[in-house]
């Protein structure tokens, strides 16, 4: 048995370690697991217990005996069950800051305000269902011909149409994995589960053992929530586990239809490969590798290189470097300009006193890839940052290299996740634009130029429009707002499918299907293709759209 | 040198055998291939060789090299190149219904109705585009607060909130592979290339052996359009060449960045997997499978099982039985309803006087396929049709099994592609629900009801609703009307995606994904997301949706 700290804590937020199967409280039989406090890296009470495929495979059962009763639901009452979740997470603002606090070494400010954009989240979910779009309401009316309804020959002249109406129905229970780096908004009741419950799709989690605490609260506030609102047990389920044994069991149970992931690049292709050796597969939401290209145009550069490298310092140590949108890559054109940015930076970087990171590994994982980066040819180390204590210190480290070396290694465009950065010295504009589009795919690309630049700007703009989800102009990635039109996705490796977003209220598409009706009674219309429009919804009629 | 027929008939048609890499002809250098007549068996001229690892990288560089300049062409000018391509493909028609008929044994009435239906296509993605809900255009305006724009931290109350867009941009090149069974609707000129030249995306199709006069006519109107409408080279190519070898090639070029297939689950799969396992996998959208279950409720039956039986029939004879939506699986409760259905059925199936289908290669798989079927457990034939004289030829089968042997046998939901069908005979209502819950997923379900049964519909539904794309009322399945409301799609095995449907107006956003600007100056915004809206498409401000 290993000492815990802070048993006083965990009894006062009533935590007990243990999952949830449904409606019901269960101990796993596996491996003892911690979550540990980075900052003493000492391990938090209460333990936990890994769980095997039994309970894998009773919340997948529960998740789907739920489904048709939960998609079914009305979306009012849907909507109704999301807010009451958000209120839930809200009224345990104190606890979660509090725990969350111990189990990631965030500080209270930040995860305060995670709480609130964890909330939006569930309360934009609750906006989006009344709106109703997402239903995808299409009716092309019937016309008349020669032929019965239903047997026109493909392409025969008029033809006999058929009454068609199509709406999107959710794919079916849906597992998520929480992300360490949010501890609540890209974790257990984050954007993946909220999209999800949005959908109508009941959800499986698999709690990140980094903070299993946080993820017991998270995950009390929504079941509590499906009590309150008398729906299914099985709508939500809460697992512990590892992740290379209990998370594959998760993504190939056959009662999954869809997976969401914010992690590493390693982890997520491991389940995209599972999912896809399924015998039925099924689309998996990976979001995992980005280092988030910056370029400085000339122009901005000249105008401002020292705020620019005093605000890229600032984005890039946010949160110690542990955004999935942190600016891991800089490129601009040599010069005067440049120098003074990399001088500024340097400085601030060096005047950095150090962060602890989320947890001793990932401090572990950095530092080594820090080391790799640095090792490869052609890469200098511009500037360190103070080092925190313990195991889980971590460092800013500023580094550079030229835009030939760069081309020349690919090895040099790996995530280190963490708060450092390359710098690429490109000879001018056209060499910019050749390492531009060496580029993976990104989460974002941002652009920092004036006036004098536009033109410059217009030409790049396509190749960073195919390389990235969201282009940012004269700013700094590491803000994702929570809204319609954002975009927090991209081409792969950024994402394991960039049709889609993480963030935002286009989420909700992930998970839903479109069925066609045809001929249907009106009696077995779903609500959004009746005719008198009971929800009254945007619908798309005879091609045309309409407000709801 | 095999001897070729038909020869005065292609030169007519001024048919070379050729390839067209971009605007260039070009002979391939392997295997010579020629179509067939499969009422003859006699090979037609010209003949063809299929292309090389050579045509594929040329076809797909110059795809690659015409993207940018395709995909930012404004939505008027390709709707313009769409249209034109109809109407070269209507100028074509006497051409494309005499080779077509020559090549697939189909007779001109169900060609020149197939004509219509593929400048249907062109024409609809016209109005598609300049609808313009395809850009899924969104705004959120942006909000004061105390950070600057771009570095509001997640969660931050009350948030600085920057101006955000967001526009869908096309995926890149695409690869399609021509259908064999509508060698014009799901061929080189078919719904996957049409939705993709309107997402804006250049096509590579794969022309499939046995229709290669068709499909050189077909590409021959789609490379006068982009001629005359002055596009780059690179936005269409037509290559012939082997599936398993060249049609690879063509799936793992890192240039083609999606595909559109319709065919066998066997070769559907191969290039389902060859996309994963590649280095940056690519979405494939793979029309494979369906059986399409009819559900046949006691009421009905009762009420007209004999009208019933003739009008299955004559669905599942259409086409010599190759719809992929041919109702291949009919499921009823034994009694006196059903045995008269059966009775009829069996009868119209005898007076069948048989069907050339398309090539002797399918009419030995499908004579393979209902051995098969006929051999397993508890099934019995009801009924053979007349046979077709030659090598392609093919004759009607009906079989029935019991509910319960059905259960008991996953291969009997393997798909006959032909004009062979089995009745499954369930005990009772809770029985044929049990069967239902036992299906694959499906591109079509049909239910025949009358008032009595609505309310054992009612339950059924949810079951049909996960399992099929398209669920049809009191008809058959094989119509499939190309418009707003249509899904052409459904759950694995019937596609590899069922998010998506391959006919329809909603077969262009298989082809798109979404990319979100930041604070983008106004001159650097594209059309669809500028404060004037010059194209007058609806947009969601704020959230809330407004027409156009």
């Amino acid at each position: 048995m290993t000492t815990t700290a802070g048993a006083a804590g965990s009894v006062a937020a009533g935590l007990t370690g243990r999952m949830f199967i449904g409606a019901e409280r269960v101990d796993g039989t596996g491996t003892e697991v911690h979550s540990v406090d980075p900052r003493t890296g000492r391990p938090l009470a209460p333990p936990s217990h890994h769980g095997t495929t039994t309970e894998v495979r009773r919340a997948c059962a529960l998740a789907e005996e739920a489904f048709d009763a939960y998609r079914n639901a009305d979306p009012q009452r849907r909507a109704g069950f999301l807010e009451r979740v958000a209120d839930n997470l809200t009224a345990l603002t104190d606890a979660l800051v509090d725990r969350a606090g111990k189990e990631t070494g965030l500080p209270p400010v930040r995860l305060a305000g995670e709480v609130v954009r964890t909330t939006n989240q569930f309360r934009l979910f609750a906006d989006v269902l009344r709106e109703g779009s997402w239903h995808g309401a299409r009716i092309d009316p019937a016309e008349p011909g020669q032929a019965p309804p239903g047997q026109a020959p493909p392409g025969r002249t008029p033809p006999a149409r058929p009454d068609l109406r199509q709406r999107r129905i959710p794919l079916g229970p849906v597992a998520v994995f929480g992300a360490s780096n949010f501890p609540l908004a890209f974790s257990v009741a984050g954007g993946d589960t909220a999209s999800a419950l949005a959908a109508g799709c009941p959800v499986v989690v698999k709690a990140h053992d980094a903070h299993l605490g946080t993820s017991e609260l998270a995950a009390g506030a929504i079941r509590a929530a499906v009590a309150e609102h008398a729906l299914p047990d099985g709508v939500f389920s809460l697992l512990i586990g590892d992740g290379p044994t209990l998370g594959t069991e998760l993504v190939v149970d056959p009662r999954i239809q869809a997976v969401g992931f914010t992690g590493s690049r390693a982890a997520g292709l491991a389940l995209v490969r599972a999912a896809a050796a399924r015998p039925r597969p099924i689309p998996v939401y990976a979001e995992m590798s980005s280092v988030n290209p910056v370029v400085l145009m000339p122009g901005a550069l000249a105008a401002g290189g020292e705020s620019l490298g005093r605000d890229f310092v600032a984005s890039l140590t946010l949160g110690a470097g542990q955004f999935c949108t942190s600016p891991g890559l800089i490129l601009g054109v040599d010069g005067l300009g440049l120098d003074v940015f990399v001088t500024t930076a340097a400085r601030a970087v060096t005047s950095t006193t150090g962060a602890v990171m989320l947890t001793a590994g990932i401090a572990r994982s950095y530092q080594a890839a820090v080391a790799a980066t640095a090792a490869r040819r052609g890469v200098t180390i511009v500037a360190r940052g103070g080092a925190a204590a313990g195991a889980a210190g971590g460092q800013a480290v500023l580094m550079a290299v030229g835009g030939d070396d760069f081309l020349a290694d690919p090895a040099l465009q790996d995530e280190m996740f963490g708060p450092a950065a390359l710098v690429v010295r490109c000879r001018d504009l056209a060499h910019l634009g050749t390492v531009v589009r060496s580029l993976e795919g990104q989460l974002t690309a941002s652009v920092h130029a004036v006036g004098a630049d536009l033109d410059d700007v217009r030409r790049l703009l396509p190749a960073l429009e195919l390389r990235a989800g969201r282009i940012i102009f004269d700013g700094w990635p590491t803000g994702v707002d929570v809204g319609h039109a954002v975009v927090h996705g991209g081409p792969f490796p950024a994402t394991s499918d960039s049709r889609t977003t993480s963030v935002g209220s286009s989420a909700i598409e992930r998970f839903l299907r479109p069925v066609a009706y045809q001929n249907a009674p009106g009696a077995l219309l779903p609500g959004a293709l009746r005719d008198d429009n009971p929800y009254r919804i945007p619908r798309r009629i005879g091609g045309k759209l309409l407000p709801g």
